[in-house]
């Protein structure tokens, strides 16, 4: 396992190996253990200086300067707004950030953290990133969803001593009452399949597969779409399929939530601001203004649910949806976008998303992606009347273990917080609307260089290179081109379908790092003659996607 | 929300607050940024060098150095043995990291790591603790016992797309075959209670008071254990109560198991190596051994599982059981204490409990715990062939995503790496050995205070101050002093049961940066009179625990 890349002058690193950094009885000597991590630091600052193909921002400067802090186990277990016996914490700046990202997000915040009010934000920092986040945002939506106790939710006795996940009891009128049942598109990042087979949360297409073949209310026919008994597998169709812009179809999402909400399941949709791939806004206020008065049709608005096991009197009034949205890209930088339009700095901006939207439950956003971070971090906020239950009440931390993690990572509100506080908003306008213009002007060049080729007939490219950029989107795809180039830039590759054939594609995403040169820089080398022609290459013809209709 | 400590000097620091760090729409200037970080700094200085509470090493200088790492995002997305598009990551440190623990675990290392065999090693740096590795471990276990298809399982047509968790088809004649039953003792993390919430999996008190009232086959009557329906609440008793050491009883573990292997359950049971209050190590080696007839007995050795809803003729051979351990914090050290007894440095070691035990599947430590990392990290190791199949397979990473993060911290394992890298085998078998001998050391010293306390008849502490500390457990425990000492050393607190009546804990902590200095200053502290007096704290005369018998 080793790692050759072009170094600035063309000439080939010497490679990094596993031998380099194997451990032994042996402590390494201070002189070598200096040299191998000298060639890491080489290895990373070659390869950040073009790096165009993932959504992580590599200006990262300002961070050095925490360097002093590693000195310390910073610790922030338990809740973040209530204070717990470990005194090594950065609760005040986790909760400055989490401040921030409500007013960005207009969350209303508490007048008392310690006793907030059911539509008061309440969230706490990120040790892991975006999948950390939407697990737990899944998990708080199943257990809401299916019945169990919240924190507003008193409950006693024998109840409040068990751990095991207890589905409240069903009316005898709907045994779905407490199943819910999960909605995302296909452009949803891979972590929330793994969040529902972890939370063993039925998706919509299992769902429908398993028990209503054939009855999918949609009409697949004609777009490629893989099935599952006539249901579409991966997710809701997006706007256009693989050439479109990325969207969740609201035209098909609706009547999809509409069959299962009339079969009495409640509701679990997922939505995406910034998705993985094309980088696209789902339009969350327009869809969940079709799908209110779905929720209302069936039941799923302040419906009552009997949460106590040992009291089937007792009961909590709470909805029966959840609306999630994955922010990981778009989350951290989508409402600057929306304040440069109304100063002019931008034509448009991507659509609202936030709590502004009432049926919106919680929002995630990544630390290390827009904002840029030395480590896996993020942002989840939700409503705190809706919080679930601490499955237990650890003494020793003497905080509620209201979050996922144990230990908490203290460094990482630290990062966030030592960011945002470098940055006004005038700044974070300005930066935002710049990474869209240098979006825009990658995807015009790109275009162009699409005509060129497709002028000059270049072989490999004779159709041009199928450039795709959706509105306001950071991310710009294309035909994937040559090894030396797409590891050159540490370009992501990914095959999609397109006419029932696969399409191999590449896309750069333009993060603050991103300037107009270093996009010069790769169109020059996407011109050279042969720069799509990867016949020689392992992989590059390869048969239909699999299960293609 | 504010925080005053007393100083060096007894003289209270300002304290931080909330308004220091609030964010607005102006940028901090440079200078007021600074002032605030160095505040915070001084805070955790000042904390640090007298924390003895809590189980994490401080001794961190040797990360300081780490900081011009801070300047890039380091991802390890996707597997540690198969190298992704993202060219800034950390993989050979982290293969290091692994390679390392699998030899200190006696875990069987690849020849081919892309072609692992049934028993090889397998595993992963964490990016958020021990909580992350627990929960990974048992989401494998519960997969694997109730039919999931692993790695090793081929499987092909419409299954390979469907992404829910399915349960394989249980037979006729064992409607449990494929319902897991989770055991673990009450001196278990609280983490793992969330984690059989996350993941549905029922613990044998909740089976055993919801399905079997009155039948469990243990008997409790005096022993002061909270009961549900007779079954005890919060896990298997441990070794003698709560005035235990806080080992599993291995009396009380193997009828539980047996109950349920009986009734055709597979069994998840989980082991503390290095307890959270007392830093217990439960015996894997004799359990395992007192297990294994068990297993037999009820077929739960090489069972035969039909893993494919599609193709029920297929099948796979795998055990109905897994036993995990949690060495959160004594994996990392347990194996040294091994080493440094045979060399003589110390009189006894704690018991055997890695993959030297057929039984054990997977184990989990801390990184930030006995070793010390700036951020929370640690290690998941498990055997190649029980591995889960990735509920997908995400092409923009095109690494599998065989892990639970998403975004993996690449500077976890560079810290890691760090700290393994400048301690050779001989250091930490001295630092190992030393630890120990501080623990004891305090231990010696806390037993003649409270016998002191009970001479002079002290009031509040007449009958001394009941220490309890087991074998080679760096946790020592006694009764709960005033606030201005807890503060001072971030001393942890926890009610226990004594008797039917509620006693308050603290407990010292030893870890590397503990000296025997610091132990005198806190002697020194308890041994003033009416430092146990407590009349005067919020809390301090409190009622029974709940729900006790």
């Amino acid at each position: 396992m080793t790692d050759t890349i072009p170094g600035a002058t063309g000439a080939p690193l010497p490679p990094l190996s596993d031998a380099d950094f194997r451990l032994g009885a042996e402590p390494f000597t201070h002189e070598r253990r200096a040299e191998v991590l000298d060639r890491l630091e080489e290895h990373l600052e070659r390869h950040r200086v073009r790096m165009l193909g993932y959504q992580v921002n590599l200006s990262l400067d300002g961070h050095a300067s925490l360097g002093r802090f590693l000195r310390h186990h910073i610790n922030n277990a338990g809740d973040p707004f209530v204070d717990s016996r470990f005194s090594l914490h950065s609760r005040w700046l986790e909760r400055a950030v989490l401040e921030h990202y409500a007013r960005l997000w207009h969350a209303r915040l508490p007048e008392d953290p310690a006793r907030p009010r059911n539509d008061d934000a309440w969230g706490y920092v990120l040790s892991m990133g975006s999948t950390e986040g939407n697990l737990y945002a899944l998990w708080n939506a199943r257990d809401y969803l299916d019945g169990n106790a919240l924190v507003r939710d008193e409950i006693s006795g024998e109840a409040s001593c068990r751990t095991t996940y207890v589905r409240a009891q069903h009316p005898d009128d709907n045994p779905n009452a407490y199943s819910p049942v999960a909605f995302f598109s296909q452009e949803t990042h891979y972590s929330h399949i793994k969040a529902m087979r972890v939370l063993d949360i039925p998706t919509f297409y299992d769902l429908g597969g398993s028990l209503y073949p054939g009855q999918c209310p949609i009409d697949l026919s004609g777009t490629g779409t893989r099935t599952y008994n006539g249901w579409p597998l991966g997710g809701v169709p997006t706007t256009g399929g693989d050439e479109g812009p990325g969207t969740v179809d609201i035209d098909a999402l609706v009547p999809l939530v509409e069959f299962f909400a009339a079969k009495g399941h409640p509701v679990l949709v997922n939505f995406n601001v910034g998705s993985v791939f094309k980088g696209a806004y789902d339009d969350v206020e327009t869809a969940c203004a079709r799908l209110r008065p779905v929720f209302e049709r069936y039941g799923l608005v302040d419906r009552t649910v009997r949460f106590d096991p040992d009291d089937p009197e007792r009961t909590s009034v709470r909805n029966g949806y959840w609306v999630h949205v994955d922010g990981a890209l778009g989350g951290a930088y989508a409402p600057y976008l929306e304040k440069a339009r109304d100063s002019g700095l931008v034509k448009s901006a991507p659509p609202v998303f936030d709590f502004r939207i009432p049926e919106v439950s919680s929002i995630v956003t990544s630390g290390h992606k827009y904002p840029g971070a030395p480590v896996p971090t993020g942002i989840y906020l939700s409503r705190a009347g809706s919080k679930l239950r601490p499955p237990s009440d650890p003494a020793v931390v003497s905080s509620p273990d209201s979050t996922f993690a144990g230990s908490r990572s203290g460094f990482a509100s630290l990062a966030m917080w030592n960011h945002l506080a470098r940055l006004g908003e005038e700044e974070q306008l300005r930066q935002a609307a710049e990474s869209l213009h240098v979006a825009e002007y990658a995807a015009a060049r790109l275009r162009e260089l699409s005509a060129t080729l497709r002028e000059r007939e270049e072989p490999w490219a004779e159709d041009g290179i199928e450039v795709g950029h959706g509105d306001h989107a950071l991310s710009i795809w294309f035909q994937q081109p040559r090894t030396e180039i797409t590891a050159k830039y540490t370009l992501a590759c990914v095959p999609l379908s397109r006419d029932g054939q696969r399409h191999d594609y590449s896309h750069v995403y333009v993060m603050p790092h991103v300037t107009r040169d270093l996009i010069d820089e790769l169109l020059t080398d996407l011109a050279r003659p042969g720069a799509f022609d990867r016949t020689a290459e392992e992989g590059a013809v390869r048969p239909p996607l699999p299960g293609q209709d």
